[in-house]
């Protein structure tokens, strides 16, 4: 197991760290999705998003401008 | 990653210390909406509210006045 | 973001040391509500009412007299 | 503030050690309701209750003896 | 307070010490029931039943042997 | 109480243990079951099963060789 | 017991530090299904797939290609 462990020197949350300032996009629980750009995070996944949005599909929803988002409402966060 | 990291200086908490006294928008869980002055909050997104009151879109569907919300509630926290 | 950290000097369960003896208005998750008068609580919003009651919107549904709430039913806290 | 905090002297459990071997009224998450004799309880809300029975309404819809509650199926408890 | 604390000398997984190597019954959360011989507990209320059946009411629904039971699940665990 | 407390040497995880290499049977919260050959655990019951496969009733529903499931999703483990 | 505890010198997630680059399936409580490259994961099992997709049984349902998955959304994680 010793190689594999070492070969593990990116941690999950360095995605964030590499997103900031850009475009993710953000399933919660039961399925809505937001999108905006990345502004902060912490070990929670509560995050802050700026010209945030709520899609429904492919559309806008609803328009939020700065949301923070508590962490344990994640499904996934993706880059876009 | 260091250069990433780096630049992620505010932590997502601050854009409600930005927001004490002025208006946040607060969506809860199921869907129901919250809106009033933020007065204080902690890391648990714990947070009180002055001049709340429930919305129904974009009525107000009761007044609360000064209300405690638990932050384990909460799905978004937005300045409006 | 110094500025606006230090006049965050109360913290949300301060409104619950200002409400002791008071009356207080509790909704639980699914939107049970009681109230009564707040004679203790702790860091986890656990709490006991005297002269509790729960309510049908504004009827006694059921008088309950001295209850202890566990806190991670609580939805919001209002002192009224 | 200082006032306030200072008369919050009780905590809410010492509701429970005062209603040691004394009947108490339990509701679980989803409504079920248990009456037994209070024999011990925990930081956690765990309990044990002697000559516990669950009931319907106001009547015994079954007699369970001694009952180990574990605490976080509890909404609340109220001492008869 | 002092006195009644002090009576409170039992505590709650006291009574699942008792019960070892005796029969209790276990409800589970969504209602369903285990019996069977307890065998080894631990403070989360994780536990090994030994000759452990499922059931249906009063009959026996499924014979599952030895069995560890994931705390978490458990509503109350009664001795019979 | 000493007595009886003294008797649990065993701890429940420890069944765990002396079912490594064999055939457990897992059920998870919602009623799927699972089973499999059980290689590795913690103390959150993550665990490894290889020759996996989900079960509909006493049927393969589903083969999935060396599978990760996490803890938190357990209901009970069975060996077999 | 000794000589089983010490058998169990493999730990669940080292079974994520032997699929790093390697695709795997996840699956999300509630059912739905995730295929792709494992990059990272941490103690949570938070984890970050490159080249991911959400799968419709065998067919791709939606190409998400870089996500990072909140732990405690997971059922069990399938190398493949």
């Amino acid at each position: 197991m010793t190689v594999q462990k070492n070969l593990n020197t990116s941690r999950p949350l360095d995605v964030l760290g590499k997103s900031l300032n850009s475009q993710v996009l953000i399933e919660l629980k039961g399925g809505r999705e937001f999108r905006g750009l990345l502004k902060s995070f912490d070990m929670h996944m509560n995050l802050v998003l700026n010209e945030a949005e709520e899609l429904d599909g492919l559309e806008t929803a609803k328009r939020l401008g700065i949301v923070l988002i508590r962490g344990d409402n994640i499904v996934y966060i993706s880059p876009v």
